[in-house]
C-alpha cells in the first residue's frame, strides 16, 4: 500500500552506536533496513533530516486500553486504604465495558500518543480476550486483531505478548467475575497463540511473544507448558512476566511457593535474555545479581510505579552488575519517553542522596547512558531488531527539533542530558519506523480521525 | 502603554473557591482585579474563554539565570563524588561571567517558559548582585533592574527577593573567588533594598520582598538586622529563605548554632506568615508541627531536590497538621506546573508504597488538593492577592485547552487530576495576569523576539 522505503538520508548529527556523529548519511533498503550509516559525508543529493538523530525508543510494556481511565482514579475513595489494589478496581470497571470498537479507538490513540514522544516499537502486553460476559468471540482473536489494527493504522512496530491469565492470585485462587475476560486454560491459550502465530507469520514490524501474567495468576505447571510451546515453535520469542511489583507479592510468593517470586523464577524458568520481568521492584542483593547475570531484561516502568506506589527498583547495584533494562509506559498515565527516564534517574537520586547514578566509565553522560541502555536492552526485550542507528538493523529512528531543545542543537556532549532533563516544549519531530514516515513535522497522516475516534470513546465511556 | 484590562468574560467552566462551576461569568475592573465572579450565568455579550479556567499558578522560588545551564550538570565528572555541591560548580562557572544583557535575555526566555506553563507570578530569588570582577554596577540595582524588565516585558508578575549572601559558610567562613559576584555586606545590602523599594514603589504587579539567603550564608545577627529594617518599612513583606535542604546543612547547623537549622529558625527568627522556608526538606517530627503551625509556607521545588538528591520533604505528616506550601521550580531544569505538582504526590508514594496522599476530608481528588494548596499557598508567600477566582483578587488566570486534556473537559471531579496526572501535550491555552492577556492560544506577542535572544544567549556562553 506505501511506497518503498527505499531512500538516502542526511543528518547533520546523529547518535550511533560510536556516540553522536557529524554528517551523516544513512541508506535505508526497500525493505526497511539501514544498509549503510557513515558519518563525515556531504549530503549530495539525500534528502535532509531537520534535526538531530537518535534510535527510536522501544515501549517494552504497555496495556493499551488502560489510557482510558488515566487520571481518573488519583482521589480517595469512601473508607478505602488507597493503593494498587484499589487502582485495580477502576481498571475493572473499564474493563468490564469495552467493546471492540472502543478497545481500538483507544489503543489507536495512544499508540499515536507514543509515537509522538519518541516510541518506535511497543511490546502489548495483551490481556482482555473475550468478550464483557466472559464468552469468546467469533474470531477468538478478535481484540487481539484489534491491537494489530490499531499498531498498523499508526505505524508503531508491534510486540504483541498475549497474557495467559487463569488464577486470582498464588494457590490458584478462582478468578471472580470481574476478571473473566482475561481468564484462558492453557488449553485456551495455547490455541489462540497458535491462531495469533498463523496470522502474525510474514508481517512487517510485527512479532509475537508469550506472556504468561504473574506468578500469582499463572501456576508452575502452566508456566512450564506455555513457555516449552512457544519456545517449540520459536526459540527466539520474548517472554515477558510481572514479578515483585509490590511488597504483598513477594509475601505471597513466599507463603505460596516457597521463595520469593523473582529467586523462584530464575531458580525455576530458565531464564535467559528472551525475558523481560516486568517491575522486579522488589529484589533482594542475590536477586540483584542474579537477575543481572541471567541476559533477561527488567522491564521498568517509572511512572507507573510511582502511581501505584509501587516503590524504587535497586537501579544502581544492578547497572553496577551490568544488568539490561527496557522502559514501559505500562498504564499510560503518562505517555514520555523523557519524564521514564528521568524519574529511573531522579528515584536513585533522592533514596542515595547522590547525583548522577546512571552512567560508567566508558559513558558520562546520564542522558546517553540511560538512552543507549533502554534502546538496546529494550529492542532485545521486543525482539525487534533494531535499537541501533547501524547497517542491518530496522530503520526506527525519531528527529529532534533542535529548537525546541534546552540550549539548541549544538553542544552535542550534553544533548542528550537537555532533551531528557531540561526540555520544556515537546522536541520529537519526525519518527520513522522500518523506513517508512510515520510523524512528520509533529503529525500523523491520520491523527485527526484517530483523535475524533479516541475522544468520542472516552465520551461513551465516562 | 497596554489598553485597559476592564472586561467581562464567559467560561463554561471554572475552578472557584467553591470547585467546579458551570457558566461563570467574570467582570475585571480597569485595575486588573476581579470586581464579581458569579455562575450559572448566561454569557451574554461577555468575551468567551475556550476551555476551563484554573488560578494561575504561583512559582514560589526561581533563580532565573540557572536555566541558562539547566541540563549541563547531569554528567559524572572525573574524580568527583557527584552531589549538589558539583553541581554548585557548574552554575558558579555560568554565574562568573553572565554580562546584563545575557542575565537579562535568559531571565525573559525563562519567564515566558513559565507563563506558557501555567504560571502567573514569579517569586525572584536573586542573588547575582556585581559585575564579574566583584564591583559594584554605575547603578546597584542593574541586575535586580534586569529581572524586572525580564517580568515586565513578559508579563509575569515579579515578587523580587533579593539575597543577602555574606559567607560562604556556618562560622563565617570566608567567601571564595567565585562567590564573589553574590556577597554583600549588611549595610550594602540595606542600601539596596531601600534602593528597590524607592524603584517598585506604585508599579502594578511587582512586590519587593527580601531572602536572607540561609543560615549558612548569613550570620544570626544580619538576619535579625535585615528582617528588623524590612519590616520597618513594609510590615508583609515577604521573607524567604533556603534552609536544611541537604543534610550536610543539617549537621553543618547542629556544629555551627547548636540547632538543627529550621528548629534554630522556628525558635529565634519570629517566623510567621510571612516567611517561606524554601526547601525545608531535612526535618525531624517536632519541626513539621512547628513549621506547619508557624503560618510559614514550606516552599517545595520537587523536581530541582530530585535533581540535586536533595531528598524528600514529609509532605504527608506536614499536610495533616495544616502546614501551608507553594511551588517553585528553582533551578529551572524542568519549568512545568504539572511535573512538580505530580511529583511532589509521587514522591510520598515511592516512599510509603501508597496512593492518594495529598487530600483530606473535603477535597477527596488529588488534583483538586494539590492545586488549591499550592495556589493560595504559593499567593500567600508572594503577597500577592491573588490564588483565587473571587472578587477582590487580582485577575491571574489560565485556561486550558479542553481538547488536550486527557479525555476532554468532561467530567470536572477528575478534570484536574487528568490535567496534571495524565495530559501528554501542553494544555495551557491562555494566560491572563493582573487583567492582562500575555499568552493567547498558545503564544505571546513578543516571543520570537524572545526566544531569539535567548537561544542567541545560550550560544554565546556555551
Amino acid at each position: 500500500m506505501d511506497e518503498s522505503p527505499a531512500a538516502t538520508y542526511h543528518a547533520a548529527l546523529a547518535f550511533l552506536p560510536t556516540g553522536w556523529q557529524q554528517d551523516v548519511i544513512f541508506d535505508v533498503a526497500a525493505n526497511g533496513d539501514f544498509t549503510s550509516v557513515r558519518s563525515g559525508a556531504a549530503p549530495g543529493s539525500a534528502i535532509r533530516l531537520h534535526g538531530p538523530v537518535l534510535p527510536g525508543m522501544p515501549n517494552v510494556h504497555s496495556h493499551a486500553f488502560q489510557r482510558a481511565f488515566a487520571g481518573r482514579a488519583e482521589r480517595r475513595s469512601a473508607g478505602a486504604r488507597d493503593s494498587f489494589w484499589t487502582w485495580r478496581e477502576t481498571m475493572y470497571a473499564v474493563a468490564e465495558r469495552l467493546d471492540p470498537e472502543q478497545f481500538e479507538a483507544i489503543a489507536t490513540g495512544v499508540y499515536l500518543e507514543m509515537l509522538r514522544a519518541g516510541y518506535t516499537s511497543v511490546g502489548e502486553f495483551h490481556y482482555m480476550h473475550r468478550d464483557p460476559n466472559g464468552a469468546w468471540y467469533a474470531r477468538h482473536s478478535e481484540l487481539a486483531q484489534r491491537v494489530l489494527g490499531a499498531a498498523q493504522r499508526t505505524g508503531i512496530a508491534l510486540t504483541l505478548l498475549p497474557v495467559l491469565y487463569t488464577y486470582a492470585g498464588f494457590g490458584a485462587r478462582a478468578p471472580d467475575r470481574r476478571q473473566h475476560r482475561f481468564i484462558l486454560s492453557t488449553d485456551e491459550y495455547l490455541g489462540l497463540w497458535d491462531e495469533l502465530a498463523s496470522l502474525f507469520a510474514g508481517v512487517d514490524d510485527v512479532r509475537l511473544g508469550t506472556a504468561p501474567h504473574s506468578l500469582r495468576a499463572v501456576a508452575p505447571a502452566q508456566l512450564a507448558a506455555v513457555v516449552a510451546h512457544v519456545r517449540s515453535c520459536d526459540a527466539r520469542a520474548p517472554i515477558h512476566i510481572h514479578v515483585a511489583e509490590q511488597e504483598r507479592e513477594v509475601a505471597d510468593s513466599l507463603a505460596g511457593l516457597g521463595a520469593r517470586p523473582v529467586r523462584w523464577l530464575l531458580a525455576n524458568a530458565a531464564v535467559d535474555e528472551r525475558w523481560c520481568l516486568v517491575h522486579a521492584t522488589h529484589l533482594d542483593d542475590a536477586e540483584v545479581a542474579s537477575l543481572a547475570a541471567s541476559g533477561a531484561i527488567a522491564g521498568l516502568c517509572p511512572t507507573t510505579e510511582a502511581n501505584l506506589g509501587d516503590g524504587l527498583f535497586p537501579l544502581q547495584a544492578y547497572l553496577a552488575q551490568g544488568g539490561r533494562l527496557g522502559i514501559g509506559s505500562d498504564s499510560q498515565v503518562t505517555v514520555d519517553v523523557r519524564e521514564e527516564l528521568r524519574w529511573l534517574e531522579y528515584g536513585q537520586r533522592l533514596a542515595t542522596q547522590r547525583r548522577i547514578i546512571a552512567c560508567d566509565d566508558s559513558i558520562a553522560s546520564v542522558g546517553e547512558y540511560l538512552y543507549r541502555t533502554s534502546t538496546t536492552g529494550g529492542t532485545l526485550g521486543l525482539d525487534r531488531n533494531a535499537g541501533e542507528l547501524a547497517p542491518g538493523k530496522r530503520a526506527d529512528f525519531v528527529v529532534l527539533d533542535g529548537e525546541a531543545l534546552a540550549g539548541g542543537a549544538e553542544d552535542t556532549p550534553t544533548l542528550l542530558d537537555r532533551y531528557l532533563f531540561a526540555t520544556s516544549r515537546p522536541a520529537v519531530r519526525d519518527v520513522v519506523v522500518g523506513g517508512r514516515w510515520v510523524i512528520r513535522e509533529g503529525h500523523h497522516r491520520a491523527e485527526e480521525a484517530i483523535e475524533l475516534a479516541y475522544r468520542h470513546t472516552l465520551r461513551e465511556l465516562f
